[in-house]
């Protein structure tokens, strides 16, 4: 069976392996003769699904004691709406920080702001977000109840190479497209989520981890679901889960391990995104998006130097089974988003059309 | 593939024709060489699933032009947020009237209560919800924002068999274990709701049906992704939806039309619940009990006359391959979950095997 090279930024790609995994014990999990979506979140066939979920991301992700991993209905974006109902009554001044890189920080601090006091305190958009913003943390005022960014910014392509210190101030950080993708110190964090539909598992669903002193604030007007509380004392089953979403998840990250785990798939990672990085700072005909001091490695993005060829660009590449590399509308030209599922052969694949493309129509 | 009769009360069994479609499919979605799971909630193949469900689901459930059909986070218990939000704001009494039919009703009145004034107007707690409670709706409050109930009770094995007629306050009803078995007039609601996970698909998400003219009355505190106008402007896809269940409902809706529709999956329920009641009524050692005049054809909950023997009689059913009997622990006993997807030969293999049971151990 053909796979496509799928570059698209979400619902991603996930690994082959984990595909036909699930493919084949789709209608009989574990020989019980029914799906794993058939039956119950509280059998002792799902407990045991979301407790290997739970150690495996401890595991990969490097989580501390202190650290709470919950699963939240809703995927990242419902987030926006829980982190200030959960945090924002924190400190008196009910009051968050926050630093603009893009579109989704943008939306963030608007729903915050139906919750409390938004303070964006720095931002790129004069630049169209191509840039993480200077921040000197010392204009950080000691009592916002927490300080919030946007790891990676898949619009625009651009990442928090290096986090900020935000001292007292619990940093919050939406890792949506970069989770487990690259080594990090979840302890410079006090919440960190990610919507799963990236390096994660399939969409509906966010993964959320917090510093269990953080987890007993919620506004008396937050609902029961979006309450981290109570994902916390029932084990992200106060009600039905999104089961499905929680298995796969399970198998993407049996599947990370055999690759070697987030350190070795980081080295991946940095190898795949210097290939299509390395071509595009030699071409003549392409030019990347993002400022080179803070490229991402998820989401590469670039423009044509002739824009009326991006139609034919597309084209073509899907008839080379390179699909989805349309750049988001707010940026325009082209975006490969290449996760951890997308193999060097992939970004090769993507790299030796855009040559070819550059040679014929540049 | 033996595929066993799974009485669970939801996650639910899933007709094994929609299993194996979903199966074949699941790496390959119309030959793109991309699972559906893996492909933008943005894509025109996307964009085809969800018109699908909706013109199956106005087809199949009748539903007037004049409701709109939303695709929401959380499944049904983040409704019991959610109505309150959207609705309680509908008068300025906000108040609204509950009647109680089981643990359900309860956890949506108590979470209804964070946002207004709750009446529990009728409930039968008194006699552990066997029935669904008497109510004269010369009661109900006209300044009600709406009134509440659930039109089928999973853990007791009730259901209204007939819907009371609030004149102008609108009628919420949450459907889960029960829309789409049954024929039901729309226009008597303001809402309908179900979580997918029993008739209709995999966990996570639920249906949302609601009158137009109810949309725009959330509180300014509603979470974005609790609004039900946000989900109505951008046709549930303000954010990335759970892709999978809308998918999995969209081949079941398939499935459901092939049955002859719910007038006629109705007919087989009917005839699938009485099979088994029948038997209940007639046997010596079997009692039901929800009281006879209010049995649901979607759950049926049953005792044992020694109630010792409970654990054998579930040991012994897993072995006959007739799986999740157990009553929930609300109720106690046994249950078994009869929804649009267990075959008469389901019911006829657990009648069999409860005749077996009276006749050697009763």
């Amino acid at each position: 069976m053909n796979r496509i090279f799928n570059f698209g930024a979400g619902p991603a790609m996930l690994p082959t392996a984990v595909m036909e995994k699930a493919q084949q014990e789709f209608l009989n999990y574990k020989n019980m003769g029914a799906s794993v979506i058939e039956i119950s979140h509280r059998s002792p066939e799902f407990d045991e699904i979301i407790n290997h979920c739970d150690s495996m991301l401890r595991e990969l992700g490097k989580i501390p004691d202190n650290y709470k991993i919950l699963y939240v209905h809703g995927g990242a974006q419902m987030q926006f709406s829980a982190i200030p109902l959960n945090l924002i009554n924190l400190k008196p001044a009910r009051k968050a920080t926050f630093v603009l890189t893009g579109n989704w920080a943008v939306k963030a601090s608007k729903e915050a702001a139906r919750y409390g006091n938004c303070i964006n305190i720095a931002s790129s958009e004069d630049t169209n977000f191509d840039r993480i913003p200077e921040w000197d943390t010392a204009t950080l005022d000691p009592e916002s109840s927490y300080a919030y960014i946007t790891s990676n910014n898949t619009l625009y392509g651009t990442r928090w190479h290096n986090f900020p210190d935000t001292h007292d101030v619990p940093l919050v950080a939406d890792m949506t497209s970069e989770f487990l993708s690259r080594e990090i110190d979840v302890s410079q964090f006090g919440i960190i989520f990610a919507g799963l539909q990236k390096n994660l598992g399939p969409a509906g669903l966010a993964l959320v981890i917090i510093r269990e002193d953080l987890l007993n604030h919620a506004l008396p007007e937050t609902p029961m679901l979006l309450n981290y509380k109570v994902y916390e004392e029932q084990h992200s089953l106060a009600n039905t889960n999104n089961t499905f979403a929680i298995y796969m998840m399970s198998l993407v990250l049996d599947w990370l391990k055999e690759q070697g785990g987030v350190k070795k798939i980081e080295e991946n990672n940095n190898l795949k995104a210097s290939h299509v990085y390395d071509f595009i700072d030699k071409s003549d005909f392409f030019s990347g998006t993002a400022h080179p001091d803070h490229r991402s490695i998820m989401n590469v993005t670039f423009n044509l130097a002739d824009n009326d060829l991006l139609s034919d660009f597309l084209k073509n590449a899907l008839e080379a089974d390179l699909y989805a590399l349309k750049g988001h509308r707010a940026v325009g030209g082209a975006r490969a988003s290449i996760y951890n599922a997308m193999p060097m052969s992939g970004c090769e694949a993507l790299v030796d059309f855009m040559r070819e493309f550059e040679r014929t129509q540049g």
